[in-house]
């Protein structure tokens, strides 16, 4: 059978996966490539550290060159996470003939245009399944799969250890603390789980995503965001009570005025599929005009999902499938962006609110007061009786129907300078 | 921009969508495959018929030759039910150089061994993402965006018919004849049902999917199936009360002795996304030793979902990716088939067990008795109060543990042979 040589750069978590399948599992790839693919190379900074996986001999070093220099390894799994070295190696596997499939969303979400240009000037290409939702085909069901239609909403579930963290929060009312201690513990969270939790993570993710689905060439830093670094556990038990839950949501979604485009915790009715994904589960849901609801779901991170998608690229890559679908997707080419994104402050929805107010006669009246002057009307609220003792702060949860965002912040705004309203009012979308 | 000719056989509810997503999106698929598909020449059988779309002048003909005999034309979408003269159509197509894209699974589950085999002599491809699960690409996942996997299982819900049916059986208490009636009067029944309500469809399907997925070749007649034509409403209230949603599921399950595949009424426990999978949708749980879970939901069938596939396949087929996968994957080669059919006798599971009885002391003895005789050990039951009234017959629902089907059919044999025991014994399978 004939054989393609393929590398390594990188052998975490991720690597040691992409090589074991390589390795353990060689049948499986040459019976869906036609060929062998030959794990000729790997390359890592420090040779003296544990590995997680048994390499034959003679083929790990810290030297680079043994990969950019050998002209039979036609594709390179770039398995180097954060921006340098990562995006130097990725240039130099590109310069030196290699075909590159990468995990790195960050290298993406950071400098994908500059990569992506640099590769079709070279005639190669980049594959980055792996990047967004690791077990979750979602870059090529959305680039070739759903080809035919005008996606017009996705709507995802991209960052596992925040949704392993609301899910111990929500079914075990654990506070966010705990909760993120329990993910550290269990090994779905880093020790600095910063990326993970303020959302950073997902808007990489979303950036890319909206790259792909409607031509948005949105830097994921202007992407409005919120992480769950804030949340309250108060605020997903009145969730719980009014039939929701709390997720950690992606959102694009195109109108006639531009593309909406956003990441925070939203409330999201029980029992719908998003709103059903525990723990470290990642899901998406694509609506395009032809296909209808399309619906998404399985382990986002993890070695071996991860490394499933990255030898599914290295595999589309060496039979030639990923250089025709990057050639006919002109990823982050200098092309027009196809669509705009649109003023935050004309976006309509539905929004919960809670609000710390003191427990006297016209308190009620005075902030729906403030909520109806801005055209707000409202759906639902609940308002507990106060513990015993004078001059209580009581929780006020007002769920409201559609309105602009600009609406919104304008009498939040309102509220917060009202007497009985004390610090702390709390504002968490509603998707529908 | 380059301009490839395509054409389309059969003009009727998924030929117009596709007539439609050509000449009204052209700027879609042009985007997505680097050039316009022009459509060339759309052949049907009966020019007086009326038409769901607009097709420019002079394009319609009945005469297959327009497509045959036109060398530019190098993709068409064949949309022709039914096995004849479906099969002459497609081997003409292959014969005069061009490459098919289909949406007919009978055609495929009956003849796909002959029509690979052809393409593969001419040089040509078939591509058929449409024929199973219309909207979700579960062909092109399975065969390459999970391709780093050994698939483990796949459970799944394939026919949209049969899952309305049983959602209005479910959530309305109809039973079989009136959800049936109601399913004709929306449109997601045809006037004859057989093929979809007896389990045939699915079977085909799943007869599609367990080659791809394990290269498994197995006829779709030797799938082991029943349909829900036979369910009795009792037994979806039953299934309720115990937790459970009764679904039409394709299973194909790899074990050390082989693949366990069938096609049957199962119960599966409510809150799984099998179990919520409501109205026509389909959806597909896959399990893959690397990737994990993933599960898929969308629409199975109706015009758009299912056009929206075969333009997909028109794009991956004329770009060139289709012919990669094509020759990679050797479709129903002649090589030897990887898997062989378990021998169902040894395949075990729990099951649901409803059988008529006398209302008088020692029936449930004797009926837990003869259970007993072949290991098989009871996990939960269900007899009510009779209806007032001497010599009542009533229902006693039995959920048994795991014990293979052997040793249930013929316990089943011994109770039915009970002097206590009246007609109309039935067993569900149940789907942890």
């Amino acid at each position: 059978m004939e054989k393609t040589k393929v590398a390594i750069v990188g052998l975490g978590t991720v690597g040691s996966g992409v090589a074991r399948l390589l390795l353990d599992y060689g049948d499986r790839t040459a019976r869906h490539a036609g060929r062998t693919l030959w794990l000729e190379q790997v390359v890592v900074r420090d040779l003296a550290k544990p590995r997680d996986c048994d390499l034959p001999e003679g083929i790990l070093s810290n030297d680079l060159r043994k990969i950019t220099g050998d002209p039979e390894i036609s594709a390179v799994a770039h398995l180097v996470g954060g921006l340098e070295p990562a995006r130097s190696i990725m240039v130099s596997l590109l310069e030196s003939g290699k075909d590159v499939v990468t995990a790195n969303k960050a290298l993406l979400a950071e400098h994908g245009p500059e990569l992506f240009d640099l590769a079709r000037e070279l005639g190669r290409s980049i594959a980055f399944e792996a990047s967004v939702a690791g077990g979750i085909p979602i870059i090529a069901n959305i680039s070739q799969c759903l080809s035919a239609n005008q996606i017009e909403s996705l709507t995802a579930i991209l960052n596992g250890t925040s949704n392993y963290i609301l899910t111990q929060m929500d079914e075990r009312g654990a506070d966010y603390a705990a909760a993120l201690a329990e993910a550290q513990r269990m090994g779905y969270a880093e020790a600095d789980p910063t990326m993970d939790v303020d959302g950073t993570d997902t808007a990489q993710k979303l950036a890319i995503l909206a790259h792909l689905a409607f031509g948005a060439r949105v830097h994921w830093r202007d992407i409005p965001r919120q992480g769950i670094d804030g949340l309250d556990v108060t605020d997903l038990r009145f969730a719980r009570e009014l039939g929701y839950r709390i997720k950690l949501l992606a959102v694009a979604e195109l109108a006639a005025e531009g593309l909406e485009l956003h990441v925070s915790p939203t409330l999201v009715k029980a029992g719908t599929p998003l709103a059903e994904v525990r723990g470290a589960y990642n899901a998406v849901r694509v609506v395009g005009d032809a296909v209808g609801k399309v619906f998404f779901h399985g382990l986002g991170a993890g070695q071996m999902p991860t490394a499933s998608a990255v030898v599914a690229d290295l595999i589309d890559t060496v039979v030639g499938r990923t250089a025709i679908t990057f050639r006919s997707l002109e990823l982050w080419s200098q092309r027009e962006a196809r669509v705009a994104a649109r003023d935050p402050a004309n976006i309509s929805g539905r929004s919960y609110l809670r609000f710390n107010v003191e427990d006297r006669p016209g308190v009620m009246s005075e902030i729906t007061g403030a909520l109806g002057r801005r055209g707000i009307s409202i759906a639902s609220v609940i308002q507990r009786e106060p513990p015993a003792g004078d001059g209580a702060v009581v929780p006020l949860v007002i769920m409201t129907h559609r309105t602009t965002e600009g609406a919104l912040q304008t009498a939040m705004q309102d509220i917060d300078r009202l007497n009985c309203v004390r610090a702390g009012s709390v504002r968490i979308r509603i998707r529908d």
